[in-house]
């Protein structure tokens, strides 16, 4: 028996999301079927996280236990063969027999793009947020800081979420600019549902003037979804890294 | 009337090229579409050049003379709302009345995207030539600068053309990497069919030894497309500006 960690990229566009579920095509289910291909086992593919429909990833960690002689390094080239063209296995690696993707996280890194131009662009349609309205770049800036540090993120939860803890860490944000993109990357100890999404809305909403870059800490103190920003769409979120 | 001249962003992966032919989708095919929606009229729109299946542009220039009173710059809002998402007017004016998109276009700049990695890159499929061996990039970058001047370009043509002259000047040309991605540049005052995809498979030759770099004079001078690279995949290309 082997644990196999996968490091997987993916466009989500054409998914229903990372996570199998009774209708449409799912990341997992695409590996899962491909291992099926490979392996001839039927094995149950952990993830680090779900992704919604529409977003990216670069690097989503998952891992399966199989009984398969493939040599560990092998079996990326074995699923990409298998695999359709929006997903493929960048690295395949033996673990430990007690790895497991999800509980075993200890932070996550996302990135999220708005591609802010008064024309919409072709090229990032499915890959970034597009914003016609001039946003206040430096308004953003001051706001990001106030995300660091450990603090309850109920503000920025989807507001039909149920979890034990709405406690999490951010260690590091950064904005960047780069022509018509505006690069937003943010690191933590874990995320809530759509947290990165409602911390981008907000963040946009910050720009545009509806939200005051100073008011950040009372939406978070507040814990109160109603006085965030709205929920970014998902075509420019991009799971980077999971770390373990 | 009025000579309306238009900046075209697209994304060539689900067309058969710029040029409208008998079967298939093809982007001028999609605007002058939209043109009839819009004015009511059978425009003929004058593109800087074809475009092949696959290829993106970030600046394809066209123009289309039309009765209509729609203000010069409300041509690009008005035309948006009736395109395809993969295809959008970045910018639409009022022109001299003789201007003529492919007589008077001065010269071109083209972009080529490589992604240089063992694995392929879901998110880069449509975007990039991948290359899963290794690259020689100083090689590259000393077989690029051979290409400047004024030369025939005989060698980097598609062997089944048919000009008047093959003769052409290149200004610029550049090449970065960053991280997985080698992006080349060339600029030039014109350019034969499939030149800058034969000038890449040529610089992929060079960059895994199949050629030497010093070799391309002697390429060039050759007037041989024989002797040159094979042709690159077309959605590694981007046009991105025309200049009158």
């Amino acid at each position: 028996m082997a644990n196999i960690k996968l490091t997987i990229e993916y466009e989500g566009t054409n998914y229903i999301g990372w996570q199998k579920q009774n209708k449409g095509n799912s990341i997992q289910g695409e590996i899962e079927k491909a291992i099926k291909l490979v392996t001839g086992e039927n094995i149950n593919l952990i993830g680090s996280g779900r992704t919604d429909s529409g977003v990216h990833a670069k690097g989503q960690v998952a891992n399966f236990i199989t009984k398969s002689k493939i040599p560990e390094d092998k079996f990326k080239f074995a699923l990409n063969s298998k695999l359709p063209r929006d997903i493929a296995i960048v690295d395949s690696e033996k673990v430990n027999e007690n790895f497991h993707a999800r509980y075993d996280a200890l932070g996550k890194r996302y990135k999220y793009l708005i591609y802010n131009s008064q024309i919409r662009s072709p090229l990032y349609r499915n890959f970034a947020y597009h914003l016609s309205y001039p946003l206040d770049y430096g308004e953003m800036e001051n706001a990001i800081k106030f995300l660091i540090g450990t603090h309850d993120f109920t503000s920025f939860m989807a507001s039909n979420s149920n979890v034990k803890s709405t406690i999490r860490t951010i260690n590091d944000v950064s904005l960047y600019k780069k022509e018509d993109l505006i690069v937003f990357s943010i690191e933590g100890n874990g995320f809530l549902y759509n947290m990165v999404r409602i911390i981008v809305g907000t963040l946009v909403d910050v720009g545009r003037g509806k939200i005051k870059s100073s008011s950040v800490p009372y939406i978070i103190s507040s814990k109160n979804r109603e006085v965030s920003g709205p929920t970014a769409p998902p075509q420019g979120l991009y799971l980077e890294k999971v770390y373990y």
